[in-house]
This record gives C-alpha cells, structure tokens and sequence, in this order.
C-alpha cells in the first residue's frame, strides 16, 4: 500500500476510473455507501480484468466508470443484520449485488434473469439512493451479504477472482445442460474458454475445444481437453458432423456457427456465451436436427457459492497473471490482441493511495 | 374419373408437372417404378397444396417436377411382404418416402432428422434405381409400406390430407416440447398456424394465437384458441414479457422475432417452422432468460400415425376447400395472397385421364 495519508475522509474510496467514454482510466476519489444492515465492507486484494470492462469503457456507460466486477477481498466491516460474514472472513463479489428479490427467477435465487432487471456490480443503479455503483478497480466495496461468496480454504485469492465472472459465467450452463458423460465442444480458448475447459472436464465430459488458433491446441489439452481441432481446418469440422450433445461458443465477436450446428447430434443445444448484434448462421441448421440455439448470462447467486465450492473440492481455479495498477491500460491492449493467458488480475494493494484519504490497514 | 382410354399401358401414371422451374402445371404422363416386396400402391383421391409445393416449382428442383406430399387415397396393391396393409385400405401419405432406416435418428422412428438425410415424396432420389420420386399431383403412389398410415375410421379423408405435412409439423414440436398444461404461443394462422392452435388446444395448453391479420383474430377463437393477440399491436406485444412456455412460430418469411422472445419465459423456446435464409433477432434476447431458439422438420413415422390417430379420437381435421385439378395455379395464386382458409385440397378424381393409360376403376 503506497501513497500519502494526510487526513481521514469516512467513507470516501478510490480506485481508478474512465472520467468519460473511451478515456484511459486515472486515479479516482469517490464516495460509497454507507453500511446499511445487511451489507458487508470488503477490502479489494484482487480484482480481474473481464473483456466487458473494456465494453463498458467504450460504450454507453455513465461515466465516470469504474469497472471491475471479478473481486477477492476480506470482510472488514459487517452491517448489523449479517450472521452469514465475520470480519476477516475471505470473500468474493461478482457481477450482480442485488435484484428485486421476489420474481419468480430470483425465488429460484437464479437472479441474473431477475424480471426487473439486475443491478450491476459497476454502472449500475442501487435499488435504494439512486446511486451509481463503481467496480472493484478500488480499494474497497460495499454490498449486501447475499450478493458475496465464501472462499472456500485452499484456493489462490487472486486465481479465484475470475470465477467470479469467467467462471461462473461458463459454469452456469454446463451445469444447466447437465454436460457430465457427454460429448461437449468448447469454442474459443480465452478468459471464458479455459475455464469451461476446466470445469467440463471435471464434470465428467469428454471435451473437445475448438480454436482459430494452432498455439492454444496444446494448451487446450493441457488444461483438460481430450481433442483439441483447429476451426479453420474445413475437413476437420466436416467429420465432427452429429457428434456433439452441447457446444459452449465462448467467442465475444459474430463468427460462423453453421459448422458447430452441424456438429450438434439430434436435439443438441449449442449455447453462445458472446452477444454481439447478431448471429451468423442458417436456420436450416437448426431444423436438421432439432438443434437449439440458446445464450446464458453469468450466474446466480446459489450457482456461483456451488461453483466455488466444487472448486475447492477439484483444485480449479482461473489461470492468472497478476498485474499492478499502473499497468491495466498495457493489459486492455494485450487482451485486445488476444495476447492473455488466461486472465489478468489486478494487484489492489498496488493502487496509490491518493491524498486525503486513508490506507485500509 | 374422365378422359379417354384407348389402350393399356402398365405402370404409366399422370398427374400434373411443372416441366420446368417457375412453369404452370400441365397434365404430364409418366411411370412409377414397379411394385417391390415391401411397396403398397395407393390410388390417390387427395391432396394437399402445400406452400413447399409452391416453393419447389419456382426454385432449383429438378424438373419435371410433379408436386404434391399430403396424399391420401385408397390401396390398391400390394408387395408380396406387405403385412400391414390390405387392398382397399384407407390409406396416407406424408412428405418422406425413405431414409436410410439404420441411424440413430432413424432407429428412433425419427426418420425427418435421418443423418444421412430422407427421400422426399416428389423431388428426391429413389434410394434403390436413382429415379426422380413424383409427388401427388398424380393419380397413384407407390410407396413403402413403412412410410404409408393407415387412416383411422371417422375421419373424412380430404381433411385428413394437410394432416401429412402441416398437421405433423406443428403435431411434432408440440408434442416433443410437451406443452400440456403450459402457456403456449402461436404464430401466425395459414395452414401450418390453424392446425396448431387445434393441436395445442386440443392438448390441454393455454392457447395464445398471434396474428398481423385483424380480420384472423375471431377464426383463432373458434379453432380453440384461448386468447388471439394482434402482433401489430405494441402495446398488447410488451403486455406478453415472460408469459410463455413455448411459442411456435409458423410463418414461413422472415418477419421480427424480439417481440416473441422477449415474451418467452425463463427457459422457453421458441420453434421457427419457417426456413428463411436467415432469422431477425437480437442474441440479447436469448442471453436474458436463458431462452431457446429452435425449428422442427415435419415428422417421423411413429409421430405421423400417433397424430393421425389422436386426430380420431379427438375429431380433429383441417380446414380444407376442396377444388379441381384444373383450378390450382388459381390456388397457388390465392395461396401467395394469404386467402386460403386454411387448406387447399385437390379432388384427383378430376384428373384428365391421359390419352394411352388406363383409368383406375
């Protein structure tokens, strides 16, 4: 922890933010809420750099932004209705912290198809004062106690950030679509991509990932997969016709998806995990066949405490490279360049303190 | 049965072709293959004018072409293994003549998705001596004994004819997404949409049909639907978020797919019949909700004889007009202008009989 305290501010946080669309982020002072009952403070260690932190620079945010929803901290205050955190406590914040609590998806605590809408960890609107959220590229967060995880013991505070997006994200639907004893294809080896690897092994499937790329062949094996094919080679994709019960596309941009169509058996679903404005494929595809096409979004909040706790029980985790502050705009370009393997996690105890504040101890 | 008989000339059949692409049809003689072990020969009294027909003719068939998939008429000869039908049977056939009877598909009585693709009742290629297959536009069939139905007592037999291709093909996904008790959608009301809401109906689902056709919205009613919704109508469209199980779309063009996605439940699907190049929706709409997209081609041989029978036990049929062979280009003419309600037939008893054949008696 670096920087220079001159004062105590209460309540005031700082991490690092887009002042308006497209800007390279800068330090930023700001304020977040005051603990209400039900919340918890986590101190930020961790946080992971996710492909729509970018989106959202780019795009129709409210500015100033201050992304990050892939977070690992400690508990260091606790509202006075919590039972479920003790200060102290290792602790994980995702993509969502809070939806509207009584539709019928969120009954099913798969709140992340909440009917009023979710609100979102950064740019989001907080269901009480009106307030935008800010991310976890700061030094602390508040939010209330449902919407945070237990880190299970035994896994790397930083490698677990990205689960909490990346993971849970491609861990929703291969658990939804039940892949165990399948024959399952992952599309795209990226931040999404080796973690569905990973997590559909484990589960049981055989596993082939699909990439535009010869280097990541090797590596898809490495991380689990029992075949990797390289998608450019036409003769290839021709012989995986009707193989397949379940695809996870996890590539973010529009591509071709009449050959993974084709791959599906009788019934199958190939479920793509990018929403780019809309999807190259013929309809034809999916009458032969009786293919579904479907999507899904991160996950809920049940799902995502399962995700880290199967986990925990298989020694998964993302595989990370930890960054410091100052080098996040140098990790946008290389996740650009698709130059990542797999995931960068920022190092929170690298931001600078900026004056009038205080350092968490 | 007309015209003028002068000599016999076994095996020639005649019906009426499109000689080549975008013709009119004309009276055209031509032969059958001769009766295998396994064939039955059908003497055809109906059959339905199918928008596939019209689709055929004006694209890249091969020509001449006879059109013609939702045949009934009567047996009159049968291949010496032939044990399940009898001379003077009543008797169906659909739009699938073979298939290659081993694949997965095909093992499961699946034979619509067979992995090494069907024959087709008129445009395909006898899998046994390469001959173009000819529809029923025609006075005979000869067919397999396994892609024949029997036709249950009660049922008036030109009303059974669209039950061969419209009726399964909305019987088919019904079915297969078991919408019993569920909330079901139905889009649009043509051939393929007024057998559906009799189906769904008819299947104990809640029965919402949609229509861009004011003048459709009292038919639905009357045909069984529960409610009949202008899809024009903004309002009344976004009053549907979240509603359905399942919804069918069964409009052949491309049209705007948000609004019934939007309207789909959390893990609904949404079953295209059409087959235009491609589909208008945004992938957004799948990803919020988890919702499916899907199609489903007619249906197979178990399927077909369960509709024909459930269609006896709970009296149902299509709504047909029955009109002469000289009188379906002006058919095809009021087909393109949506004014059929809702199936045309043709009477093939009023077939010219063709100089140098002989009249079935």
């Amino acid at each position: 922890m670096s920087g220079t305290i001159q004062n105590i501010a209460v309540g005031l946080s700082y991490g690092l933010a887009a002042l308006n669309q497209g800007d390279r982020l800068v330090p930023w002072t700001f304020e977040r809420r005051t603990l209400r009952p039900t919340d918890i403070t986590v101190k930020i260690q961790f946080c992971g750099i996710c492909h729509s932190d970018l989106h959202a620079i780019r795009g129709s945010s409210r500015f100033p932004l201050v992304p990050g929803h892939e977070i690992v901290g400690e508990v260091t205050a606790i509202g006075t209705d919590v039972t479920t955190f003790r200060i102290g406590d290792a602790v994980a914040v995702g993509t969502i912290v809070d939806s509207c609590g009584h539709c019928s998806s969120c009954q099913r605590q798969l709140e992340q198809y909440c009917l009023e809408g979710v609100t979102t960890t950064y740019d989001g609107i907080d269901r009480q004062d009106g307030s935008i959220t800010r991310g976890g590229y700061s030094n602390e967060y508040v939010v209330d106690a449902q919407f945070a995880y237990h880190i299970p013991v035994g896994l790397d505070p930083a490698s677990v950030a990205p689960l909490l997006c990346a993971g849970v994200t491609t861990w929703s639907p291969l658990r939804h679509w039940d892949v165990g004893g399948k024959t399952v294809g992952i599309v795209g080896l990226g931040g999404l991509g080796h973690m569905a690897v990973k997590f559909a092994h484990a589960l049981g499937a055989y596993v082939v990932l699909f990439s535009t790329s010869p280097a990541k062949l090797a590596d898809a094996k490495a991380l689990g997969a029992d075949e990797a094919i390289l998608s450019t080679d036409e003769a290839q994709m021709a012989n995986q016709a009707s193989r397949f019960d379940f695809i996870l596309d996890t590539v973010s941009s529009r591509h071709p998806l009449n050959s993974y169509l084709r791959s599906l058996k009788l019934d199958g679903t190939l479920c793509c995990l990018g929403i780019p404005a809309n999807l190259d494929f013929s309809p034809v595809f999916l009458t032969m066949g009786r293919r579904r096409l479907t999507s899904s979004g991160v996950g809920g909040t049940l799902e995502t405490q399962a995700m880290l706790d199967f986990c925990s029980q298989h020694h998964i985790s993302a595989d990370v490279e930890i960054i410091s502050a100052t080098d996040v705009e140098d990790g946008f370009e290389r996740l650009d360049r698709g130059e990542v393997r797999y995931r960068l996690v920022i190092d929170m105890s690298t931001l600078d303190v900026p004056v009038g504040t205080i350092a968490l101890s």
